[in-house]
């Protein structure tokens, strides 16, 4: 086998519409992908089933599907990620739903997602890091303890005192396939996304952390835009970073991609009403930083699908 | 074209499992088979999205579906029919979802059927009746008016007291597609089913009768095994003729199939509670009425599909 012409192996790690975007950019290149996402939300649609089936975590599996599907029409993505609106099921998530029916008629999460997968004809897998059925929980820098990852996310505390450590109860096993993604990677990308509420909740699954450390993988960090009430409130660059290696390692990263617009005074105001703030990277230093423009256009501060697989691309 | 190679076009009208059987039989045939199902059901999960989503009622439309499915796998048949038995979803077929799903994001009805079918391969048409958005109203004997198919079929209502007739509010029109395959069938197969809540609603659309009746396909009529309470409460097989034939003409049908083979007393026992009885057509006489095994195994009073099918074959 000719190794310079295998399909590079690129694993993203994450959950949440950061992770949404950077699958959607990187399925238009002949990769091979895998996403490995959280399983700690418990908000929402996700929440409800959770409580209501015992089902483990849809909303991040779900997301990551709907990402990497490349069916001809758009339709079925279209159909898993629609939200009834009216009656008894409104708030549900479509695709929460199949997942949990395709769990009851399959047996496992497992299977559902392979079915699913099928369906959705997603190109790459997606991966839960882990199929115990934890709760995330964090402890504030004033001794206050949360449960459940909705209550960090949304945040019912005073958002601006910062979050001492963050863990899942029971301990989370590593799913074995997340662990040989991460083991087998050409390039393993970390973020963007809630530090706490996506991106650690991977890392601190019994494994993934020393399988991150110990891959031979090119790593990168995709550093956010936004800080995020509750969460990583006056956080600079540098505090992203120092937390993310606290978990890791530190040097772990081989590049740390950093955006280099910044979008109008107009746009950014928006944000206020959520208490969100915009991240210099003037204290990310050295040759790991990567500066390049990211931002995609219109009103939203978000990450730049094309963009951003473009940048990716050129570090495999 | 050689006419005589040409496949049959089957056209079967009804809803509920009567209709499910009889597709389910003749699929495995190589003929043009469509379903024309009623568009009255306004009960269980079917009933709940009609209050809830303004939906036109899906459930017949979901059991035809899976009876015409042919996907390799079980799986997504199985998926279509599942049950949700907790929660705030409890008691929703995943199915009637998935077609609430589809019409919101295609737009229309007749959209999300098309979807469905390519997503569970049916071979045929299901075809509703009409997307009049109606209601099944039931005179009765003692002048009562009863409004809702589910209020007929699981009756709130003295059960013993005849139907004098039934219709549809507002006026329903026929859907053109119904018709058109009517006009152009070889055969046309009314029933089994129950005959006010899954027979009837369709004959009373408008334009349906007239293109049954003056439609050159040949009539098939496939007889109930038991009477239903509420419904035909003391029917002798005669009765059932007499009712159908006064909502379309009299003597319009080539061919009545009457089952031979009577379950043990021990099985009809069981239909006691349900207060249903068990049907002699001792009463229809002359070259029309068919006579052939048609009894499924097992403990449910049920037609054996293969046995249905192979009958049904002999008349086309």
């Amino acid at each position: 086998m000719n190794m310079a012409n295998r399909r590079k192996k690129i694993v993203v790690i994450g959950g949440g519409t950061g992770t949404f975007t950077v699958l959607s950019g990187l399925k238009k290149y002949p990769v091979d992908l895998s996403a490995v996402v959280s399983m700690a939300d418990d908000g929402g649609s996700t929440g409800v089933l959770r409580e209501e089936f015992g089902m483990l975590p849809t909303g991040d599996v779900r997301r990551a599907l709907v990402a990497l599907s490349s069916h001809s029409s758009k339709l079925l993505a279209d159909l898993f990620s629609y939200r009834f609106r009216e009656g008894s099921v409104n708030g549900h998530s479509f695709g929460n739903l199949m997942l949990t029916a395709l769990e009851r008629v399959t047996g496992s999460f497992e299977e559902a997602i392979a079915v699913a997968s099928r369906l959705l004809n997603v190109q790459g897998n997606v991966i839960p890091v882990t199929y115990s059925n934890v709760r995330l929980y964090a402890e504030l820098a004033d001794g206050a303890v949360i449960r459940g990852e909705t209550n960090i996310d949304i945040p019912k505390h005073d958002g601006t005192v910062s979050v001492k450590r963050v863990w899942l109860h029971p301990k989370a096993r590593a799913n074995p396939k997340a662990i040989h993604a991460i083991r087998n990677a050409d390039l393993i990308i970390v973020g963007p996304g809630d530090l706490y509420t996506s991106i650690i909740p991977n890392i601190v699954v019994s494994g993934i952390r020393n399988a991150i450390c110990q891959s031979r993988a090119k790593k990168g960090y995709i550093t956010n835009l936004m800080t995020k009430y509750g969460e990583t409130h006056g956080f600079s660059g540098n505090d992203f970073l120092m937390e993310l290696e606290k978990y890791l390692a530190p040097g772990v990263f081989d590049t740390i991609l950093i955006n280099t617009t910044k979008p109008s005074a107009q746009i950014l105001k928006r944000y206020k009403r959520e208490r969100a703030q915009w991240i210099d990277y003037g204290d990310i230093t050295g040759t790991v930083a990567v500066r390049t423009p990211l931002l995609r256009g219109g009103n939203l501060v978000r990450h730049d699908p094309a963009k951003l697989a473009k940048a990716l691309m050129n570090m495999v």
